[in-house]
């Protein structure tokens, strides 16, 4: 049997090159690789913590698997689907609530971190503290061998195991535990040299437009020493020369902090071979990007959430025949 | 449009006459007063307590309904089905979860009341602090005018109404606020004097055979200062007397109160008396019983289940849409 992967995004709309090198392009990658691949548009998630935001989920749920089929995803080879539209999430959820002791919860650190970040009013709900109970179901309802976390979601991925064990040991061995598949991201700052985010206003998305392109990049952060372009420059904590580092070869790169550091080049030269090799990056993903309609996005989410349904309905059946929920069992 | 009503129970198995004075009388009560009714076993929530005993779930919910039917539901009129069978429970668990503070769940009497009760390893469970969220779901689901409960169930139906209300503010106006319909009930106590529950050994089946029946009658508690025929006794403080009010006419009581406080009859012969009157009463019921088979059950419950899963259908769709996560608005 192929080994099969499974992971989610919340539908945040088009793509940045945060959210591409950060997630999508692993899971280009891993679907490269040959894995069975299953990934969603995580929406029930998206609510547990913006639960008054919901006025375009779907649009940006459209957005999202754009760039999704933008950056090399195959609706042929991967399966692509939305969460809600696939009920056994909530259905495996519900019973699953049944044996998670609300300890696990509340002892998660990704819990106390996030009610601090986010603030009492986006996490007091009953749903966010069972967030990863939901996760649970996502991986848990299509077998996943491998889930692809950062160090950060080990937690999580802690607690998916933990009530698999606890329901094999309950009513049978049904449900596989899953393992990580720990992934080194390259690190990419926004424009201003801190964290990629919508809510900073520092990020480029994947299809940027070539003309915004050299406007965010013409004004990204530096080395700040570096005033004149007689200053010698320190790459080393220039946000521009990170990106070279993604966008442009080892050959241009060497020669670009040679430059830098003998003050033989200028920031804006720097900067417009970084766009160069950012627009010929970026350039035929946009293309691709242009030639998928909302429709055409549509479709392909609606026939994976059928397909996504039919898998987890081969497991619900197990599921309610283990816990004796099953009604054919007495007829 | 009939007013609807909405109830249900926890899946034990075969009833017993406290079940049916505290219960399932006012259900068919409500039947025939033209209520369009709809019941549910409610298998999902005995797991939010017994997680760790689901073997017997479906033999108990086919057992139960067929003492429903035997007390006069009648799948014509009212809706039989299982919750699990329903999908949307589950999924408006799942969004009705994104929406309700924990605060509101910690707060409710009956929370603590059952830690108390029950104990840590039945109440642990994040299901179980979620219970009034899945019980919420079960009501709105069919927009129910009424729910019957007793005064310790208030308030469970208050967060109901809170839940709907903040999705109605939320969403727009999709969810119907329940009413509490108030339902004086019998005191029914066991055959030893205490509470009548299977746990204590001291139920009388709604379909209690006739032998059986006087062997419990007969051992029942009295008015322990009446040791014998002579000493005059006090009805007041009698179980037996109490069965008689629900079991035997006006009449009856009338002349047995005085029978008892002149010493003038014995309390075998009042319970002789008791156990004639209990029988005319059981017997229709239990013969109707015996011609329902567990198939017969099984049919009414899938048939009522799809009858009540299109229904649930019709207002998902509205919430869906009112939470923009429908995805034909894009299509
Ligand atoms: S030359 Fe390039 S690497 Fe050096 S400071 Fe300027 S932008 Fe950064
Ligand atoms: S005569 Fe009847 S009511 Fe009086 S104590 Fe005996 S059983 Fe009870």
């Amino acid at each position: 049997m192929t080994t099969s992967i499974l992971s989610g995004m919340r539908p945040t709309g088009k793509l940045h090159l945060g959210n591409y090198f950060g997630a999508l392009k692993n899971w280009v990658d891993l679907q490269e690789q040959g894995f069975q691949c299953h990934y969603f548009v995580a929406d029930w998630h998206a609510i547990t913590t913006k639960h008054d935001e919901t006025e375009n989920i779907r649009q940006n749920s459209i957005d999202m698997v754009k760039d999704w089929l933008a950056a090399g995803l195959d609706p042929e080879r991967s399966t692509m689907f939305v969460q809600s539209l696939v009920k056994q999430h909530a259905e495996l959820f519900t019973v699953l609530a049944m044996i998670t002791p609300v300890g696990w919860l509340e002892r998660c650190p990704t819990y106390k971190e996030q009610k601090e970040q986010l603030g009492e009013t986006r996490t007091a709900n009953y749903g966010f503290l069972g967030y990863p109970v939901l996760q649970s179901a996502d991986i848990l309802l299509y077998s996943a061998d491998f889930v692809p976390v950062g160090e950060d979601q080990l937690p999580h991925l802690e607690i998916t195991r933990e009530i698999a064990r606890r329901f094999n040991y309950l009513y049978g061995n049904v449900l596989k535990e899953p393992q990580a598949k720990l992934t080194a991201v390259p690190k990419l700052a926004g424009t201003d040299g801190r964290k990629m985010s919508k809510s900073y206003g520092n990020v480029i998305d994947m299809s940027e437009e070539a003309d915004d392109l050299w406007q965010k990049v013409r004004q990204m952060v530096t080395d700040p020493a570096r005033v004149r372009k007689t200053d010698p420059g320190d790459p080393s904590i220039c946000s521009v020369f990170d990106y070279h580092k993604l966008f442009s070869d080892a050959t241009q790169c060497s020669e670009l902090s040679d430059g830098c550091v003998n003050a033989s080049i200028g920031c804006m030269d720097c900067k417009k071979q970084l766009c160069a090799h950012m627009e010929s990056f970026i350039e035929p993903m946009r293309q691709r990007r242009a030639g998928i309609s909302d429709k055409d996005a549509m479709e392909i989410l609606h026939r994976g959430s059928h397909n996504a349904a039919l898998r987890a309905e081969e497991l619900m059946v197990e599921v309610r025949k283990s816990m004796r929920l099953d009604m054919e069992c007495i007829r």
